[in-house]
């Protein structure tokens, strides 16, 4: 499949890159060529192979080209939840509302449900998602049936799977297919006995792997690991040796300077989550000191139970607004800034070394936003206006390894989006009855 | 006009009534009937005058109609600064981003460039607007043209506007088209003189109007009139009698226990601007401190320079999760409440006592959500689904006054929309050179 884009505005995310008018060409999953109208002719010039027939060209009228956001924390398959369990105390949306539930998910389920999920991300520009859930095979397999990049970490527990499984799934979901890769992690310290945390240290060790979990979400949460060990989770996780290849954490609320000092020495990611964080009254991350300790930050909107809304737009503006009110300083965190993890830094933490740029030889993982909505106008600052005043109705295609699987408000991801609903409708049904 | 939508889920929302599955009917600007099925052969039945000839007949196809969001307060011109003066403490974006252009802003522009609001506010299901600017007439004229509902007020303060010119808006723009009307108003206490106030207090008596004002919206403008008079802006405000016959505040975030005595006395509005108040870093309001008092809270998106996206979605999770956040506590602020917030009590806020409910001899102002959108699936709680996954995205239609104004991407507001992108394209030119 071959894919010319002309008559763009191209943001390629590239430090120090200014937005620019031009065209992208897609060969295969590949970006071939992104420039100016002057270089296109110019590589034509000097590339008497280059590729003048293609499967389709594109007019973009002017609105933007960019690489695809990354979600870089989701549980997708609890769309099942969405809407079931809000406005609830933490402890009984846990205890009352997803746990018995999630006890009588199967594989199956989790296959059907994860992809109402998928289709919100492509609905809101995503091209990626970094995904923990209960049944890492079937989450693979609703992701490459919609061909949508996922990027999966296990939720191994006291209670669910093993340090067994979690090799299982690192060996066998790394290479499977073209859209799944498997990182090592696990939920959250406080579900975790030190014995497994030990176990899953040495798998680190054993394949020099990067290490993820839920870390330091709550409060409660980081002080009872401080009466546990006498450390913060940050601290007892990288004493058990789980950080020597990095990896980083989800949420990454409540951590002090010392916690910042691991994360720095790491090279630890901090994955945000601010609709989850707000919805759920776990506080708000510290963002602004992140930036400062040089520690990178990534976006992530968590599951739809959580937050409800699986949109990578509500997210960056709460990402920066959140950071403003908690310093009560309207000039925290640019919005510059929030882009950047929202698609580059999303991509590296997810281990995506070719999903960052849009630029020759990177995927072709690529949006286009529509600049004659009003919400974009007059068009003054266009990286403002995505983090500001940008919505997911700005979304007029999202493509991923060079396919375009969402188009003005049309779904290609090989099921009928309706057939996917009636599917959920009947799980929700058996489950809640 | 006549027009039937048939096969439709109605959420009426007149209080304790559920949503059902039926028939609304609109003739001229009003709705003639909002009912099931069996309600509707009833009805034809029961009145052999009954319309049965409609000029068009719209299949719902399951999707939602309800009552269209209010926005209670804005000021629509102002996207000529959207994203052009971001991340700067709120000091400088006053004195040197806005104040300065504004004061080159003519009648003429702030028509062209409230048209891109208006456009805005259809995309996210607003049916009116209460809005606040510089030169009211044009205001007026513009919304009029568009047919979009437009609730005013002035921004009477020392330096611009007067008492004799707001008399003149309250008596000429009153009953002038069948889209405007006119609420007595200034600025803020911290921009008018007391003397100024005092011939305010006067026309609210001659009139028994309610008055409104931006009160309490920074914690600094709270102090300094404490320190100016003793007293709160709430308090100087009441003391001088303006408040007399009700009205309300815009943002209200720094309220005592005696602010809200005085605000259940006069029984007066909270208008919330969460958006604003987030991005500006000026606070967090006390929203359910005023759901406990019985202060109604109706939401407003404030202007394009502030939020800077006006969209009622991204207000009413704010409202909410703001709510949670402030107190640390999930079950804050129920979803039921925001969306009441965002239709009903913006509705009487605005004196629009005919466009609070969708039921028969209202106003035909009525939005369709689609429903067959991923984020609204599965439908677990369509009120919970509205407040918290619901997006820009899911408004196919924007009815008012019983002429669609907006449908599946496409606006009916009798001028071209890349005209008037050009012609803001054109003012912004000349105002930034």
């Amino acid at each position: 499949m071959r894919t010319r884009f002309f008559n763009a505005r191209i943001l390629t995310m590239e430090p120090g890159k200014e937005i620019f008018t031009g065209e992208v060409w897609v060969k295969e999953d590949r970006i071939i060529f992104a420039g100016t109208e002057e270089e296109a002719r110019t590589y034509c010039d000097s590339h008497q192979d280059a590729i003048l027939v293609w499967d389709r060209e594109i007019d973009c009228k002017g609105n933007l080209l960019m690489p695809g956001f990354k979600n870089a924390h989701t549980h997708s398959a609890m769309t099942l939840m969405r809407s079931k369990a809000d406005d609830l105390p933490l402890q009984d949306w846990l205890g009352t509302q997803i746990f018995p539930i999630e006890a009588k998910m199967t594989a199956d389920d989790i296959y059907h449900l994860s992809k109402i999920a998928i289709m919100e991300y492509l609905t809101s520009g995503m091209t990626a998602a970094f995904e923990m859930y209960l049944t890492p095979f079937s989450v693979a397999d609703s992701f490459r049936d919609c061909g949508f990049r996922c990027v999966q970490t296990s939720c191994v527990n006291n209670f669910s799977q093993s340090v067994e499984l979690l090799e299982r799934y690192y060996n066998e979901l790394n290479g499977r297919d073209e859209y799944n890769s498997f990182i090592l992690g696990v939920h959250a310290e406080y579900t975790c006995s030190k014995e497994l945390l030990e176990q899953c240290a040495e798998l680190a060790r054993k394949y020099k792997a990067p290490f993820w979990a839920h870390i330091q979400e709550t409060e409660k949460e980081t002080k009872e690991c401080q009466e546990r060990y006498g450390m913060t989770p940050f601290e007892f996780l990288d004493s058990l040796g789980l950080f020597e290849y990095g990896g980083g954490g989800y949420h990454v609320i409540w951590t002090n300077e010392k916690d910042r000092e691991i994360m720095k020495k790491r090279g630890l990611y901090a994955v945000t989550n601010p609709g989850s964080n707000t919805k759920l009254a776990s506080g708000i991350a510290p963002i602004d000191q992140y930036l400062k300790d040089g520690i990178p930050v990534a976006i992530g909107t968590d599951g739809p139970a959580s937050n409800n809304c699986l949109d990578m737009f509500r997210e960056m503006f709460l990402v920066t607004g959140l950071a403003k009110l908690k310093d009560m300083d309207a000039s925290k965190v640019d919005a510059g800034e929030v882009l950047k993890m929202a698609t580059v830094n999303g991509a590296h933490a997810m281990g995506l070394k070719d999903a960052d740029y849009l630029a020759e030889g990177k995927l072709a993982d690529i949006i286009m936003i529509d600049m004659h909505q009003p919400n974009m106008q007059p068009v003054n600052n266009i990286v403002k206006n995505l983090v500001y005043s940008g919505s997911k109705s700005n979304v007029l295609m999202t493509m991923i390894g060079g396919i375009i699987r969402y188009e003005k408000g049309q779904f290609n991801i090989g099921a009928d989006p309706e057939e996917i609903y009636a599917k959920a409708a009947e799980i929700s049904k058996r489950l809640y009855s």
